[in-house]
């Protein structure tokens, strides 16, 4: 899974049968050691329930159809988690209740 | 899912069983930040009625077999939707109605 | 899918079961829109009938055992369909009968 | 597979169903002719029992829900195996017991 | 299917139950056209009965399941076949016989 940063959503009326009922959230990819933001974005379909601004965990290719929102369904990102920390080699790199620490 | 620009189409009679009567259309990826055309392409099926100078969704690998179309078909990329409007950190990147407005 | 050319073939005798019987043809990737061939290859399995020269769509990761031929096998690239055309934003950027025109 | 080194934990207690009770490694990706670390992370479940400062193998894609307890689960990256040794070129890159040797 | 050449071995005693019995060997890909090792390494079982120097070809992803020892196992990265010669663009870039041509 990768790291990311819920950071906005796409509108899109007109879409393929299986796609209908999907919030469509931009993704930016973040950088695990330091917490900066990436050049690199997704649109994923939500699955845990996450809101602009919170840190997610991605999970990419056929594995994000095992989710039950998704099953069979033609989407290839999904948000599984919802980041409440992280801890890269001994440093608490970030922190729900505190904010992006490094 | 990725964001693409529908920039063009290819035309190919030789082709594997499975693949007959797909338009193929060629699809530019956007960055999502700034809707700037990037230089990667791929060449995606249509599920979502696409036409060209549209902004859409791109499903990859697996998943896009999932559409009622491609079904078992030997087929790694697929538009799965028009994208109406997007927007990111607040401000609106791009709304079919008004155009790009980044 | 993507766009290459087939610039060449690979021999190989010993070989995974599953894998016998395959052409095994050399693909170099093409920037789409200016059909100029790109630093990278991949070796695809031949379900289009292409040959040396000739552009064609490789199709990758699970779609590949989606042809006749591939299912079931160890085989991540198949050439899926022989280019005769193709237009990037109203322009004619390959056509078979007349070569690469961009 | 790629090798890495568990460097870290992310911490999630909103997810999504099929994702509980795992333990979510950081793995960062490892130059295997160096040993050197990279700039590349990715977040693994944990099927070989690794801990901080080891270096493992990850599988990616839909073979990372190949193992007992991922089975059809959302998981794109899984921890397989616990290295105690590299060699390259005739070389010892890595001896878990003597640490990094190159 | 990438190119690569067998430069070494990892060794792990600690694995997830399915990656038991397999050698794990390390590949380093190859450029096609010029047979020049690149940076990139990835660790594949081996199904082809390879040894040390010799360049083969590694199959990815789900397809590295496809081969009969491989079979629903954690596995994403599989070498499919010893090659024994190679050709880009009329001329021999490989032939085992002679070794590298270029």
């Amino acid at each position: 899974m990768t790291l990311g940063k819920v950071v906005g959503t796409v509108v899109a009326t007109q879409k393929a049968d299986g796609l209908e009922g999907f919030k469509l959230q931009i993704v930016q990819t973040v950088d695990l050691s330091t917490m900066a933001e990436s050049d690199t974005y997704v649109v994923a379909v939500d699955a845990a329930g996450a809101g602009e601004g919170e840190y997610v965990l991605c999970c990419s290719g056929s594995s994000a159809r095992m989710t039950e929102s998704t099953q069979e369904r033609p989407v290839d990102a999904v948000i599984v988690a919802i980041v409440d920390s992280a801890q890269v080699k001994g440093k608490v790199v970030y922190d729900k209740a505190g904010g992006r620490t490094s």
